[in-house]
């Protein structure tokens, strides 16, 4: 069995940490998590390792993205089996944060994204954003990694993030990596636990809404039917949908001609479950 | 004639020259400033030599501070008088990026600091600390010094820079400097500069009325009442006053006992030039 990673909770020790990583000349990489980890943060993990001497993991299920309504406090927590998992992929350091480290009394200061957060998750989840950048944005500069990495999953967040370091000069370089799936196309998320066997058996329409929807723009139907037939398709399986779009792949905005890459992003409700999916056309 | 010291407008050259700085074993202070420098600047950057090996000075009038109906382009530009004055002081390093560098195209993000920003200045210039502690976290995190060192002329910004550098992880200690004045005790500002001869004689009353405030508050006057008396002092000689105001020194919230420590805060319009001032009591 492999050695748990090291597991600190204060900023000085990681920083601590991460100083003795830079003094033996490895690049550091971070992979921000809120635990519950899967199979996609293990790929995370693993793409982090192949590009950096040292993997550092931070594990913190951020109050500040989560609404009042939302699931903040039944969100998965499994801090041992996360560590378990961890030490499999040869992860160096773990960070787990309590919220008073994070957020000390007095905090008083938030980062806020425009451009590629405007619309979409936004629409549904106004607070979401602010949260996830003023998290990450505390992150990168407390671990002061040269790379850090985000799942395509969640597309959205990862342009907005993209922004945010290049915008506040935070010299961390934010690397992609490609969603995970089941073997019948349902994106990997600690969220699918909350899903019963009947649930997870109709789970999988997103994806295969949406990739009918990128065979068809590419077969050159106009976008906007595309996604509709999509968010057609996935509300007759009795899905609540907040959205089903296609956007600029990069910017996230509207798209304006078309030469333009896409990307179709999607949200909807299972039950009580809100599932995230996207996919490039 | 002392040397001048190198100048540098992209975050690149700044970050390698202060790589030199680190590499060489030397603290490094910031001294971020809008340029149009006086001897209050110049007191900020001896004070900065005091604590640090080497001293780099931020000369960047940021629009963001700015709103479209303020003095953003009437707004003293000296950069060759700077260079003469800071060469005085033997500052090693000037940073004065171009707007471009500073905000490129696409740029999408702003930090806002809650707590100290609140009332005074904001109820005045609402967009004002949003601007200011958005490039201050881009200076920080651009130049990465140890200290960067904040007149106490703009107490609300310095506490408003406090709360930002702690909030934010970003490793700075943030430097009070107190305020140079006058001998009639006006503080220095580079606004003073659209003072006329008349105006640039009645000046001084904000201080004046403040220094009275104090002593009446120290005298047993009860703090409201004492900056009632101000305000009208300070109006009394054609002054339009914005506030005039008694705080809690640290944190900048109304007063809530009379054991806290007070700080006087005022800021008034003297014809088209707003002058702000304060003072412990």
């Amino acid at each position: 069995m492999a050695t748990l990673p090291k597991v600190v909770g204060r900023v000085r020790d990681l920083r601590s940490a991460v100083a003795g990583f830079r003094a033996e000349g490895s690049k550091v990489a971070l992979v921000p998590t809120m635990g519950a980890l899967h199979v996609g943060h293990m790929a995370l993990a693993e793409r982090a390792r192949e590009l950096a001497g040292r993997t550092v993991v931070s594990i913190f299920v951020n109050p500040a993205q989560f609404a009042p309504h939302e699931d903040f406090d039944k969100y998965p927590r499994a801090l041992e089996a996360d560590l378990n998992k961890l030490a499999e992929v040869g992860v160096d350091l773990v960070y787990a944060p309590t919220a008073t480290e994070m957020y000390p009394a007095g905090f008083a200061t938030r980062i806020t994204v425009g451009g590629p957060s405007e619309g979409l998750e936004t629409d549904f989840r106004p607070h979401f954003f602010g949260g996830v950048a003023t998290v990450v944005g505390k992150l990168f500069t407390q671990c002061a990694p040269d790379y850090a990495m985000f799942g395509e999953k969640d597309y959205q967040q990862l342009k907005v993030v993209t922004r945010l370091s290049k915008d506040l000069d935070l010299g961390v370089e934010v690397v992609p990596v490609p969603t995970i799936r089941e073997e019948d196309g349902l994106a990997l998320s600690s969220r699918n636990a909350y899903l019963d066997e009947e649930q997870r058996k109709v789970a999988p329409v997103i994806y295969a809404a949406l990739t009918r929807a990128a065979e068809q723009i590419r077969a050159g139907t106009e976008p906007q039917a595309a996604v509709d037939t999509a968010s057609g398709m996935i509300s007759a399986l009795g899905l609540k949908v907040d959205y089903v779009a296609a956007r600029h792949a990069e910017t996230l905005a509207p798209l304006k001609d078309a030469k333009e890459p896409i990307r179709l992003l999607a949200a909807a409700w299972l039950g009580q479950t809100r599932l995230i999916d996207n996919i490039p056309v």
